[in-house]
């Protein structure tokens, strides 16, 4: 997803591939977090921030073979991430500089999330594989983002399209878990999964982007 | 950069990192493809296609193993590159769909060439930091034109920073054709150079969103 501050609203709705009852249980764990935030007058941007630092944690500490530390502190980075979108509502709305740095630092944090998980694999014994779905999952992820940016900036929304940023979180967490457990193909797997689908998604809202506006003129 | 139908008119310009006369022989060496392209009626998005997949081409044969080679068809997907931008113009502009498919096959068309460059350095005997370097040069240009469009999204230009496209595309002929020519390290050096240039571009960008919208408000 191109902002999380949209995210955290998805947590509201529904209609999505993340079961309802991971939806119920993040949005009780985050109400409180919420509240400490704003008795505390801490910013939205400076939750950002810090859920950014965690995230490169997480991914430092994958790097080194850590996969079930990993996931762990990886899924309190990305709770975070929605924490800055709900307490941006909670102020009475985000800024334009908001909405900005949290997509900007959600890219960066899945980029270094990923080198984290091909640096684990250069340490091993047969990286190829899974460093090159590593690279396709980074690549895919961003692409994603990327073509609903630039369709932004041509003013559409192009917000279609599968995995969107949780999905994909919930999905590495999981294969993270996995892999913990001596399931080492499930994160390969995931990331061949995460690859393929946000391939498919690019692929989609590029076609998307061209009915928009092949039908416009 | 975002666009390259920019990069195009940058050739026109000047006040870059790339000589001159770099861009005198291309300016050289495009204006009869255009004319050719112009009178076979070929148009401006057929060229984008056309350069991506020959992109694609130069990944491949540099993950075989042919840096030489690999530089060679390189260049010529991205002078390809730039003829898309000038045929819009000659043709009386180009569309919007045109300007986001451009942009957007040129990040995919990037992540892409960095998987070449990884995918050699996992056939060779010591992968880890090469690879790793590769990793950052993709995130980092991924992160630069993502800045901007992102920028564009809020209604800023953020056009700014170091390392723009055109000049990451001559630092990579020269680390591959280096490299090719039995100097290995100048490929490496040259990644983690458009690693750094592409990670302080973005940290510039950021900042600058910040002055700009922290002035507005």
């Amino acid at each position: 997803m191109s902002a999380s501050r949209e995210q955290a609203q998805d947590l509201a709705r529904g209609g999505s591939l993340v079961p309802s009852w991971v939806k119920d249980t993040a949005r009780s764990v985050l109400a409180p977090i919420v509240r400490m935030a704003l008795r505390l007058h801490i910013t939205p941007n400076t939750v950002t921030v810090i859920g950014f630092f965690i995230v490169i944690v997480a991914a430092v500490v994958i790097g080194f073979g850590g996969l079930l530390a990993g996931a762990l502190i990886l899924t309190a980075g990305s709770l975070l991430d929605a924490v800055d979108g709900a307490l941006a509502r909670a102020t009475g709305g985000g800024t334009a500089f908001g909405s900005f740095l949290d997509s900007t630092l959600d890219r960066a944090a899945e980029a270094i999330l990923y080198m984290g998980v091909a640096a684990f694999y250069l340490g091993g014994s047969s990286p190829t594989w899974p460093v090159i779905a590593a690279l396709v999952a980074l690549a895919g992820s961003f692409m994603v983002s990327y073509a609903r940016a630039r369709a932004e900036g041509i003013g559409l929304t192009a917000a279609i399209g599968l995995a969107p940023r949780p999905e994909r979180i919930v999905l590495i967490v999981a294969g993270l878990i996995l892999a913990g457990l001596g399931i080492g193909a499930a994160l390969v797997a995931v990331l061949w999964i995460i690859g393929a689908l946000t391939v498919a998604t690019t692929a989609q809202r590029i076609w998307y982007v061209w009915r928009l506006t092949s039908t416009q003129g």
